[in-house]
């Protein structure tokens, strides 16, 4: 059996992960929170495990919880509802969500525009589905989209651009601006969107979240995929979900229905009991803007040079005076962890070419006694 | 944007769901249980949305769960254990574990051959993949396999062979010589098997359930995939598995990474606690047996032909005497579900080119009551 994806090794966050269990490091690489979701959340959930509902829910998600997901859109970003009953898919994660959108559209020689660093899964899926991925690196230091190099990427097979704000692994957020200059790119073509905001939550210093949801004209051409995993520090539910206009939702839902088909029944009913409170999500700018000040202060005179971080679990950060021969980002974070005791992801993995800006990523979305202690050995390390 | 599923419509399994709402009919259409799961298992829930492991579960599945599968395995069909490390992956439910194999397996041309009636989910697969359907329609009265019609479809671009049992919607259950037929038509070939075992506890009247783990030489070329939510009555939870050789089980590791990634840790924790205890499935051939028999005793005096259940959760049943003029089956299904206030599933759906035997399909796994009053309605019908 020849490999459909020969070059996909095991995922660099199942790598660290694994590494850091190994060498009993403290894991600042894979993308969860150490802490425990809401009391309120896991509550509802003992309450629907000893209910009656155990069995599929509705392929598109429970009516109810689509509902309140319809309801949040519109108070959080401003801008009319979408319709509970056509626009929204619940899926097992945002990668399920993503995978979906990535194979009810791109078709064989379709080319989808993706901007790097970028997230693992993005380009898998694309190939699998039969496209193109067509790269466009992001611009250093503040990782923005040089828009001159978007527009020579588009061309008439790009059947979609997919972006992703906050940013992972550099923790960008995008502006109105950033969305205009890609609506205006857009016009006129009959490309797609696929906006990755599962990160919606976590922007710093007062900069909103701007979803695509909240551009009229790029709305009517966006899939936006949003996660109840980052939102309420339950990584491991698996429950996600899509936006769309209701024809590109139609299509979503014809490969969901056969993806997975539906979504757990008790993890939708619990999280619906919380979605309805505001307070359940509100905190959570400045809960992690704490977090990322936190760790920014502990980790001065470490010899890392923090880039800024605008938004999400991540903090980019330049390791070069700790690696003065020039070592690579991947060997760089394998010694870290057997050295220093610190698991971190190494930046060239997001690249398709295995880009190497001798930068490592930090996850800061842990408890706060988890940065001092991660610190403090990065402090022995320096 | 044109559809890649443009005939995909809403499943037959929501539409009857849905009507059988509107109408307030007792539903015996889509295949899920109206009882809970063991309360050991949701205890087990309790206990687990109470604790503290609610992130990212390892992408093949938590290793406790996985070993106490490859136990299960060796215990129930005395054969070698697979290898936990590497042959078995938590799947999000049977219907991701098929779609990943699929997908990983299947390339553009490809030839997939599929015994007809299928499960709705394997044709929009293949053609997601690129691949083509072959379909070989099982023989009446008894479906059972045509072996020279299957020869005759077989060729060197087939891939793929797809079996289910016991079999939904048609509740056959394979002997070990319908395995050895097929072990001698793919000797000597490429082509691969996947194996859908969803309904491997539930077989009545002493038949056991024959695995393709249970054919030596079929195993080393199969993916058979399995359902907790059959297996523990809890659909909703959405945990299957795939099992297969080392190296076919990467290939669907490789998709399955970027599908859904993981599947979710607290259900994946809960099953572990009860798998390793045999009682929690060794009652269930009997359990469904005594169902089956119950609907066939109540269900005498309708009119309603019903067919030999050698397994599954279903009963397939003529209805010609109640249909005198030759109603089709999706007509006389919705007027039963409207007129009976029982909904039923119509067998044609199960056909790509919608052959109509005039049958329908009742699911019995569902409370005595639910039966008794189902079958109160039809003799009313009758
Ligand atoms: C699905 S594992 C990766 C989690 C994550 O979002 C990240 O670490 O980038
Ligand atoms: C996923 S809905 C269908 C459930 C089922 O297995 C059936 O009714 O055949």
């Amino acid at each position: 059996l020849t490999s459909k994806l020969p070059d996909v090794g095991t995922s660099i966050f199942a790598v660290m992960t694994q590494l850091a269990t190994e060498h009993g490091a403290i894991n600042l690489a894979q993308g969860f929170p150490d802490f425990n979701p809401p009391a309120a959340l896991t509550d509802a959930l003992v309450r629907h495990a000893q209910g009656s509902q155990h069995q599929y829910a509705p392929m598109p998600g429970l009516p109810r919880l689509r509902e309140l997901i319809a309801e949040k859109i519109a108070r959080i970003y401003g801008v009319a509802a979408p319709d509970a009953g056509t626009d929204i898919t619940v899926c097992s994660g945002a990668t399920e969500a993503l995978f979906a959108v990535i194979t009810a559209v791109v078709r064989p020689g379709d080319e989808v525009v993706v901007l790097e660093p970028a997230y693992d899964s993005y380009a898998p899926a694309i190939r699998l589905a039969g496209g193109r991925p067509v790269y466009v690196p992001l611009r250093l230091p503040d990782f923005r989209p040089d828009w001159d190099q978007v527009r020579a990427a588009l061309s008439p097979r790009t059947r979609l651009v997919m972006v992703n704000t906050p940013h992972n692994p550099t923790g960008a957020v995008w502006t109105a601006a950033d969305w205009q200059q890609l609506a205006e790119l857009l016009r006129g073509t009959e490309t797609l969107l696929l906006s990755d905001e599962v990160y919606e939550h976590m922007t710093f210093d007062g900069r909103p979240h701007r979803s695509a949801l909240q551009h009229a004209e790029l709305r009517e051409r966006a899939f936006v995929v949003s996660s109840f995993g980052k939102t309420y520090h339950a990584t491991g539910w698996k429950v996600g979900y899509c936006v769309a206009p209701a024809a590109l939702s139609a299509e979503v839902r014809r490969v969901h229905q056969f993806v997975t088909f539906a979504v757990s029944t008790p993890f939708q009913l619990a999280i619906a009991d919380v979605l309805g409170d505001a307070g359940s999500y509100d905190y959570l700018p400045a809960f992690m803007q704490q977090k990322r000040d936190l760790f920014g202060q502990l980790m001065q005179g470490t010899g890392f040079e923090l880039l800024p971080s605008e938004g999400s679990y991540f903090q980019l950060a330049r390791y070069q005076q700790l690696a003065p021969g020039g070592e690579a980002d991947v060997a760089f974070a394998r010694r870290l962890t057997r050295e220093a005791g610190v698991a971190v992801v190494p930046v060239s993995p997001f690249y398709h070419d295995g880009t190497d800006h001798g930068l490592v990523r930090f996850c800061f979305a842990k408890q706060d006694d988890t940065l001092r202690a991660a610190a403090e050995r990065l402090q022995q390390f320096a």
